[in-house]
């Protein structure tokens, strides 16, 4: 499983941006975009080409561009992501927003002035990348009725992922009630653009039949929040070393996931809930919300509707015949949740 | 001058998209942005519309969904300027980010915690509104060659668009030295999209002659640039009421504009500069700031030279059977310069 001709594709893509504007201000912007797409694990564009060609599908260039437009949009999300959630890191590196917080601290400029320049830098980022993804399936070559078909599931998407991503936030701030409410929100902040759309796309392209459509639709949202889930689990339980994040950080920030929803209806909340979004967090406060909510059932109710939701995503499917690829997939995906896609 | 398409273009638009999720982040989300492309003078549509009629061009339904779209970019980038300049007010109502932030003031939550969820909402919905334009032009049913023609100009003012935003809040941020990069980050960052834009968009669409369309382009950057400057100087010296905008806040944002440029290599700068970006700035002292930039010259040196560009805009479409209604346009848009567009 590869997505060679996506990589071309994205190369071709920063190539030709370089040269819409020749302003100091676009080429660091340009750079620092190329930046924050490149060393991804490109799992979109590798779920995306291989869907297509098990479906049959057999043009490398139109498939390319839109595996290619895929990362594009993941990028966009990131970003912006970022500078919502006010990170300046990822992957270990200084991240858009934070490579222009960074050049403003280094001229001596104060914390709040140098992350406007930073929050600028990834808006306009985010957007340029968000406007690439969109540009680039409008173009991609396949018959104008297929792109208005493809454009139609990219535009549901986005709305959906921008209401999960809003829900994600106020959840964090405003606080949350109960576990549907955080599914629904795993659901449309990750599991329609990662996982639904790839899938859907492929098939159009394929030009498969609409049950096929339909069946890998309803596999990839199963499987999307059953890999959000995970990612939750290895935010809090997982190896720092092989995640690359902070165990802290989702405790930090406040994010209520359905393994706090679990949490709050039981009686380790009231010790719980004073962690949560806790700024000035502790490795030992950490450690024993994380002995709370393994005591509290939280942790093995999320690993179960996981597993459960892994296994119904795959029985959506098995009736066709990409099944067996899909198979070895979610095999390696799952395992690789929670380290940064 | 009107653009009754364009508006029921937007209509369908908010409809469609309200259909997209039924959740009520996504309901909130959506009415916000409805609000916020609601209420402009529609400028860039009625450009748009106006110059493509007078080329001869007579598909209503093309020429809505583009002047649509340009008005939904306007929308977008306003948004995103916002999130940006942190205001939460835009036309005496809370904006988009306002609308969120506020919801949260009222819930208890902190200052900060509120403007995080203010600022994800305007990201957000400005997405959707950039989303919602490249599409609209994608689908706007002219023929795939004319189409592929309007994306790129789109992309390209995109591009510059992106540079200028950030050139200005790096200006207001590290501060900057010469008039040259002042007019360069005006251009890129409102001739480009809102005047060169829509003006080669029209040609394009009214399948006009490449000299034709160049004409216009020239005209519009040079038209867009005049127009920035008499908006920057209606932000220091225009009248409140009829500019909706407080004198004083182009000054606490620390804008640096041409007027400023001009002032910083005269003897009245290091009375000035004190007050440039200072956020307790009181009337007095923008008064003062004001006196001095009459009797430096600033005032004089940027009035005379927006008209100069109006005069050398309108010279570079001359010879073209479409400048007759363009004379009378330039008349009404530099009148209006400085009042919320």
């Amino acid at each position: 499983m590869s997505a060679h001709g996506a990589e071309a594709a994205l190369a071709r893509f920063f190539a030709d941006g370089a040269g819409c504007a020749s302003t100091p201000d676009h080429d660091a912007l340009w750079a620092a975009l190329r930046d924050a797409a490149d060393g991804g694990k490109r799992v979109r564009p590798v779920l995306l080409t291989t869907v297509y060609e098990a479906l049959g599908g057999n043009d490398d260039h139109v498939v390319a561009e839109v595996a290619a437009a895929l990362e594009l949009l993941h990028t966009a999300f990131v970003v912006h992501d970022d500078v919502i959630d006010a990170d300046t890191v990822r992957r270990g590196r200084p991240n858009v927003s934070g490579t222009f917080a960074g050049q403003a601290r280094r001229a001596g400029q104060p914390a709040a002035r140098s992350a406007r320049y930073g929050d600028a830098a990834g808006i306009l980022a985010g957007d340029l990348a968000l406007a690439g993804a969109i540009r680039t399936i409008a173009l991609c070559g396949a018959a104008p009725a297929t792109v208005r078909r493809l454009l139609d599931l990219l535009d549901r998407a986005l709305h959906l992922s921008a209401a999960g991503e809003l829900a994600d936030v106020r959840l964090a701030v405003l606080g949350g009630r109960d576990i549907a409410e955080t599914l629904v929100m795993e659901e449309h902040k990750t599991a329609v653009y990662s996982f639904e759309l790839p899938l859907q796309l492929a098939a159009v392209l394929a030009a498969a039949a609409d049950d096929c459509v339909e069946a890998l639709g309803r596999f990839g949202c199963l499987l999307g929040v059953a890999y959000q889930l995970r990612d939750d689990l290895d935010g809090l339980f997982g190896d720092r070393a092989r995640t690359g994040k902070s165990v802290e950080s989702d405790l930090r920030e406040g994010k209520f996931t359905p393994l706090m929803a679990y949490a709050r209806a039981t009686d380790a909340w009231p010790e719980i809930a004073p962690h949560v979004g806790a700024p000035a967090l502790h490795e030992a406060s950490a450690d024993r919300v994380r002995g709370l909510l393994v005591a509290c059932g939280a942790r093995r109710f999320v690993e179960d509707l996981a597993a459960d939701l892994s296994r119904e995503a795959l029985d959506a499917v098995a009736h066709l015949p990409v099944a067996p690829p899909l198979h070895d997939w979610v095999a390696t995906v799952m395992a690789e949740a929670g380290s940064a896609a």
